[in-house]
Formats: structure tokens, sequence, C-alpha cells
């Protein structure tokens, strides 16, 4: 049996330095958890000069990933340096050295999910990464543990801190989303090149991950319908409100009555009253409904130094278990089932719509006639204001097939009156 | 290795029906996540004629409950039917005989706790509880493996249902608690002897458990201070409605700075903006908070057949997945420190009390010159209605020691300008 448990850590950034500290503060608890001394052995960081946000000593540090991949002395790689195709290879040739690995890489799980695991399997390694979604918030293992008695139909919450925090500060101040933005770029919750979470892409790398484990069938990014925030105004916010809703990037996957997936993210009118309408700033909720459990919903800080390590640190606790006792690489057999991923067309929403129309007799009949040509039939309609012979108006429509609605749309965009297709965001209810 | 695992079930009432039905639907997807087929050999009632809630061949059925934890055929006893002694004596009886158990009886766990995990431990067998608290809610599991890298210091919340469910309706409809505690029997949410639930002991047991596996040290039923709903009036709801509060029976374990545990249960006026606030009906939701996640909140069914079936079947899948593996019976110790647990009194909380006192000059005064002398200062004091030379005052007092609270509360049932203390509840914040 092993005497204790050694770490090699890729990348310390800001949850890898996060990791370092809960191990600094609540190391003795953790040894008496794990029934193992654990031991950060070696650092990979691309520039050994660089000032950290915490005091490590000197000489964990190493610029030569290769070295610690393949370093008989350490058991688990820890991975926080984020990375697609290079840091897939060093984890593969981790595997091959049968060690265990742990990971907050959204990115990489949401592409190559597959592969990993399956080198995990062969080598008889563990492979967990409860931090790439919702930060500290369990849901990958209450996934594969808790809800196991269940078979679920529906994942479904607010995933990205980013873009809710951006939606959060639109709503109590009434600023433009490039205010916004700009205000958690300064605070650093956005990056400088904010695409990944503003385009929702964040968001579908982590339903990918997620509705792989819920429908134990692989669903990989590009499966993910995606729709992201910057089309979102300070006007879509205020009509959403009068109308008792606020406005979040929501991620959905569902499994359907026909055995097929959908997978999507998009911003969506929330009533106000629904939990997730009050779920602000940086916080995450995920929702899972499944046929025996009814729902459940987990609610946390989405991000953040500190909580995306309290999930790393929980996985490395599993691992070093798993050494002590003598039983890596157990039931990784996630995504056993192979399910077909339907186009989002195929999914039902409510829609609400901004439109500037002419502002003239018949317009809104001829508007409600070509969405109800399509399937489309309206349970509001109403004008916001008319100046100049255009005329706004917000139309929320009934459920619809997304197909019919798009449709709808492409015609109504070559209608003389419609002068403007303003907005199209879905109703969550 | 194993070609199948086999089930016997002590009792077939509301959660073993569930539990039935679970595996009826779910069976093929069990299998597939556990690598092994699951049958349920046998099952333990107290009358073989009694018509059940699920059609079950009548050969499972045995009313014979030594047979079954002493058959050798059986891998895992799923304990459903309740008791403390003569059930705790079955259950261990299967830990001699190598059998795994999954059970829900918190009371069980929470007198029993220690001398049943050891039995366990001992014997190399798994010893799962996830339905123990909050139904289906994962709350065992992420505390045991989710949060492992923290140091939790609070864990906090609504983890009864049917007082929920009164509470709920008393503000609701502005109904008596007599009525809502008629209404909740009538809908089967409360027993034909609801003490259990409205005195606070069932949410007593459910902090015991959730305290000991949060801070790593038993907490057994006795040490939890615990005060039931019998006392709340729709006068109190209305007031604090009007303050701006619910009232919440809430469940709270705390580990302080000095290392001392504190554990209670008490009614208590909830802001409205708290998320626990619109935690409503059958609901449960806890919060825990740790040193690294920050806080995390966990919400759902606290009960009824199927949730509480989705913990109890989540149980069993670890459970098989771990005969599969031949890895039983590991990582048992979960309290492994003595931590103190202080009384009640040391605890620190704001007031809200409900007085009606004479209605003359300089009580007001008087009222606060006695609770100054103890330590109590004032936030909010204010007359309600005067009738008759009485009034009634509610005041809500700054954070005081819960103690010294308790000290001017006697010293003012012996004022002469007090005629009664009608209500003293806590305030969470």
């Amino acid at each position: 049996m092993k005497q204790q448990v050694k770490i090699g850590m890729l990348g310390l950034g800001t949850v890898g330095s996060g990791v370092v500290q809960v191990f600094r503060e609540n190391g003795e608890e953790l040894e008496k958890r794990t029934g193992l001394p654990i031991h950060i052995k070696s650092i990979v960081v691309r520039d050994l000069e660089k000032e950290r946000l915490v005091d490590v000593p000197t000489e964990l540090l190493t610029t030569d990933a290769q070295a610690v991949v393949n370093d008989p002395d350490i058991d688990i790689i820890v991975e926080v340096m984020g990375g697609i195709e290079g840091t897939k290879d060093l984890l593969l040739t981790a595997f091959r050295n049968r060690k265990s690995v742990v990971t907050a890489n959204k990115d990489l799980i949401a592409e190559h999910g597959d592969e990993l695991t399956f080198a995990a399997t062969e080598n008889g390694c563990d492979f967990l990464y409860e931090a790439s979604v919702g930060g500290g918030i369990p849901i990958i293992r209450p996934l594969r543990k808790d809800l196991a008695g269940n078979r679920i139909n529906e994942v479904m919450g607010i995933v990205n801190g980013t873009t809710n925090f951006i939606l959060t500060r639109m709503s109590q101040l009434g600023v433009s989303f490039e205010d916004a933005l700009k205000e958690a770029q300064e605070l650093g919750y956005a990056e400088a090149n904010p695409a990944s979470d503003v385009e929702g892409w964040d968001a579908g790398r982590k339903i990918a991950i997620v509705a792989s484990l819920a429908f134990n069938s692989r669903v990989n990014f590009p499966d993910v319908d995606v729709e992201g925030i910057t089309s979102i105004t300070s006007t879509d916010i205020e009509h959403a409100k009068q109308l008792g809703y606020a406005i979040k990037l929501i991620g959905s996957a569902q499994e359907k009555d026909t055995g097929k997936i959908s997978a999507q993210v998009f911003p969506a009118l929330v009533p106000l009253a629904h939990p997730l309408a009050s779920v602000n700033g940086a916080y995450n909720a995920i929702f899972v409904r499944g046929n025996a459990i009814g729902e459940a919903m987990f609610l946390g800080l989405g991000a953040g130094q500190l909580p995306t390590a309290s999930a790393v640190v929980g996985d490395i606790v599993e691992a070093v278990r798993n050494f002590h006792a003598g039983t890596r690489g157990k039931f990784l057999v996630d995504c056993y089932a192979k399910k077909e991923v339907q186009s989002a067309l195929e999914n039902h929403h409510q829609f609400y719509l901004r439109l500037e129309v002419a502002d003239k007799a018949g317009v809104l009949a001829a508007i409600a006639g070509t969405m109800g040509e399509h399937g489309v039939s309206i349970e509001t309609m109403f004008q916001k204001w008319a100046y100049n012979q255009t005329a706004e108006i917000v139309v929320i429509t009934h459920k619809v097939r997304e197909g019919d609605m798009r449709d709808a749309l492409n015609e109504l965009g070559d209608m003389e009156q419609v002068k403007a297709i303003r907005q199209t965001l879905r109703v969550v209810n």
C-alpha cells in the first residue's frame, strides 16, 4: 500500500493557485479524509519568473510538462492550465504512465471526452472533472452517482457566471451590454477576449459535458446549438421586466420521448417567480429532472479561484482514496449508449419577438396572419411605441416548433410592412 | 467476480414500494450503470395479506426478517421499514454476514450512527444512507465526497417537508396551525401522530446526521437543541410578513472558531429576499458553507415515495458497483474527530418577541431597560394594537447571546407591566 501520494500540477494560474491554497489551509484534514499524506511535487508553469498569486517554493516549479507526466514518482496529474490538443497529448501520456488525472478543462472534455475516458479506462486510472462545470457546485458526481437511480430527462440552468453577471448588471443598472461587459472585464469576471463567454461557447461546452453524463451518450460541443447574449439590449431587458420576466443565458439538454437528445444554449425570458430568475451575479444554478427524483436544483458560485479549487480538491480526494484502497479506474462507463442528437429545429419553445413595423391599420393582422400560416399562434401582441410612421411591437407566441418559428421569421423579414426584426428570444417556463 | 447481485428488502411501505417501482422502470439502465443484474430476492413485511402500493410476486414476501439478514444468497440489505433497536440488531447481523446495507432510517442513524458505521467497517461492508436526509436531494454524498476539499463551517436549511408544508399553507391561506396540520394529514404529508415532524425531532435527527459528516465528529440527536412549530400562530406569520419575513423551520449546525459544534432546530423569521424564504410546500433546501466553495445550496423534494426511492436506488447503485469492482467497505471514517458540542445558550441570534403589556406610559422604556441589563439591545420595537388597557408590542433585537436572551425573557416574564410573552422566535439573516 502507498505511504503517500504525489501530485504533479499542470498550471499555476487562478485555479492552480487556489488548489495550492486549499492544500495549505486544509492539508491536515485532507490527510485524515484520504488516509494518505498528499504532496505537490511539481508544478508546470510557462514562465518561472512570473509573480504568482500564492507563494510556492521555486524548486517545485518547472517548465517541462513532459518530464512531469513521465515522472514515475508522480501519482496524480492535476491539469489546470487549459488548452486542447497539446494538453490532450500530455494527459494521454499521463494515462499511459498509469497516473490518475483531475482536470477543470471543459474545452478539452467537450471535444475529446470519449478519447480521454477510453484511455483512462484502458490504463486503470481515474479521470475526474467535477470542476469543469459549475465551479464548486457538485453536478458531475451527482449525475454519475447520487442520481444514478433515475432516467434523467432534462438538465437545465445557468452555467456561465460571466454572462450572468453581465445580464444582472444590465438589469440592475439599465446599462448597455457593452458597458456591463466592460465592468465585468474590469472586475476580472470576463476576459479581454470575451467571445467564449458572451457567444455562449463556454456554456455550450458545459452543457455537452452534463448531457453526456445525464443521458449516458456522448454529446460533443458541435452537437450543441449555441446562441450568445451579444444581441441583448437594455430595451429587451426593460420589456422583459415589464412583462414579468428576467433575461438569462440558459443551457438546456433534454432526452425526448423519442430517445433523441437535444442540447441548446440561448438567452431566454425566465418568469420572475422561477427560481432561476433570482440567480444573480456570478452564481450558477442547475436543475436536474429525473423520473424518480422529480427535480433537484444545485446552486453556488460557478467560477472563481477557491470555488473551482474546491471541486478540483474534491476530485483529488477521490483519486487519493482510490490509491489508498487500491480501487483506481473503476466505473468510467458513463456513455454506454449511443443516442442521436436532434436538430434544434425540432424543439418547441415559446418565443418573444420585438419588431419595428409600419404604423398603419392592418399591419398587426398581416403579421399574425403570416405567423399563423407557419403554425405559429400568438399569445400576446402589443404596441410599445409609434413614431415617424414606425411602431414597435412585441409578440409572445404560444409554444411552437423552432423550425416553424424560423420559417415564419424568414417570411416576416420579407414583408414590406416589417421594417426590422429587432429581437427573437425564447421563453422558459 | 459476481454474476449478479441479490437484494433483501426490509419493508414495503411507501419508500419500499417506490424502490420496487424504480427497479421496474429503470432496471435495464441500472444494470448498464452497475455492470451487474440486480434482483430483489426477498421482501420482509409485517402482514403478507395487506394490499400493496405495487404489485409484487407473493413468493418474494416473507415475515421472517432474521432469515433474510442471514440468507447467504443475499448481498445487500435495503432497510426501509423504520424502527430503532430491533432494526439496529437486524443490520448488525447483516454486517456480521458481510452484507452491505442501504437505509433511509434517520432515527436509527441519529441514535446509533457510530455503532453501525463501526460494524460496517469491521466487516468490510458498505453502509449508505443518502435517503435519510433531504429525500432525493444529494447531500450525504456531496458532504462526504464533492465537498471533501473544504473545511465546512455551516450546514443550514429546511430539512422537514411536513412542517414546511404547514407553514406555507398558514402563510398562503392565513389559517391556523391546527387547520394547516389537518390539511397536511389529509394529503398524507403528516402522520396521524405528527409529533416527530411538528416538534422538530425529525429535523433534529437530520441535522445530527449532516453535522456528523460536515464536521467529521459524531453529533447525536440528543446533542441537538430542538424547538418545533406548534407555537406558531397566524398572527406571527402576519407580523413577519409585514416586517418582510417568512417563518420557516430552520435546522442549523455550525463549527465555531473555537472548534466546538453547535446544532439547533428552530422556527425562524427568514428575510423574504433570502433563497430559503421561497422554498415552499414539501420542498427542502440545504445550504453548505465551506472555506473553499463559499456556499452551495441543494434543493428538491425532501420526501415522498419516488424522490426518496431515488436516493435509496442511488445508494444501491454504489453498493452494486462496489460488489462488481470488489471495492466494498472503503472510506467509512467520516467521524475521525471528537469535537465538543456546545450548549445552544452560547449561540448568537437576532430575536423577534411578541408581548402583551400594560397600555400605559413608560412601559416600553421599562422593557427596553430590563433587556438592556442583560445585554440585549433592541433594533426595532413598535406597538401593534392597544385594547382594554393592553397593548401588543413587537420587538426585534440585535444579535445577542441566546443565554442572555433567555435570562432577559425570564425577567420580562416577572415584570408587572408584562402581561404575556406570546412568542419568541429567532431571526435568520
